[in-house]
């Protein structure tokens, strides 16, 4: 014997998620069997509705209850400029900054020719429609600095450039409070090349 | 805007979970998104019904989905020792090691004046009401070092003493491949204190 049977299906469960090995997923599974009921209940339904609730916004593909998306469909935001970000997540990171007030398109990845993603896996078509349809003035590339990241900005780069429309890429650079000293050659590389007149 | 409403809520609940805080949490969160429906509704159905199905043990206070549970009727296992042990997780970690065939007492907890717990937050009733009905030969005591568990098997000791039951502890010392070099002093001293004869 190691745990009852729902006891060992929850452990399971809680395993799949990312970063959870054997250890806490136990210690959560007792964490759930030490809530309240109405607790549990609470924690359920925050999944399940979730992830019913949840689609990608028809205009932007940010994940959102609201289609289009609370960015899309508020007025106060520059329609003008569009950032590419890969998934969600960097969209909700570039939104805490509270300094991006333009609109958003979320690619859905990057492309990733081990992986077997191409250009027609992501959302790239659908930005090329936004260019078209709507009156764009500049695309804000905002994808990681690796590998996949830099092949995807080069392609959309590449493609949209000839549409006449501006394209800039976030800076890369040493970050705040880093010290020089501890910092790899590639940043510093990229910190260096990026470098701007004071 | 920060999270989408559903969104919010799911990493929110997240984050009660033992050790998971915002960044893992959202990361769980965006996993969820990325299931299919049907393992969601298995993962909710997971919490449910481990929720709901498992107990305590009506005579060892093992959490189990059987009252009694798996170990207390399973005939082949040792009634006239009973292994004490903190909580469910503990007895676990001990039928893990496949050494013990006894029977456990789950007390819930241990004393800690501190936190208000005292020996009657505990199922140590239970645990002599047991003593009298069955025929106990050993009482082991399997509670942490710590000034708790060392509090707790002191009371106990105490008082399954004079009731004529032999009662052992776990012993305490280096643990097995660990550096002598690097062991703290309380555990240095308690393994010269448990020294044998060889």
């Amino acid at each position: 014997m190691n745990y009852t049977k729902p006891l060992a299906r929850l452990v399971e469960e809680f395993q799949k998620l990312p970063g959870i090995g054997p250890k806490s997923a136990q210690r959560m599974a007792f964490h759930i069997l030490k809530m309240t009921q109405g607790d549990v209940r609470k924690f359920s339904d925050a999944i399940l509705d979730a992830k019913e609730k949840i689609k990608y916004c028809r205009q932007c593909f940010n994940m959102s209850s609201e289609n289009p998306c609370e960015i899309c469909s508020n007025t106060s935001r520059d329609k003008s400029v569009i950032c590419i970000v890969a998934e969600t997540r960097d969209l909700i990171a570039l939104e805490r900054t509270r300094e991006y007030k333009g609109s958003y398109h979320v690619l859905q990845g990057l492309i990733s020719p081990l992986d077997g993603i191409t250009p027609e896996d992501l959302r790239i078509k659908e930005l090329i429609e936004r260019l078209q349809d709507e009156d764009i003035k500049e695309i804000i590339l905002a994808l990681s600095p690796s590998v996949e990241g830099e092949a995807t900005s080069m392609y959309l780069a590449k493609i949209i450039k000839p549409l006449g429309v501006k394209v800039s890429r976030i800076a890369f650079g040493l970050p705040v409070g880093a010290d020089l000293e501890y910092a790899d050659e590639v940043t510093l590389a990229r910190a260096l090349e990026g470098r701007r007149e004071i």
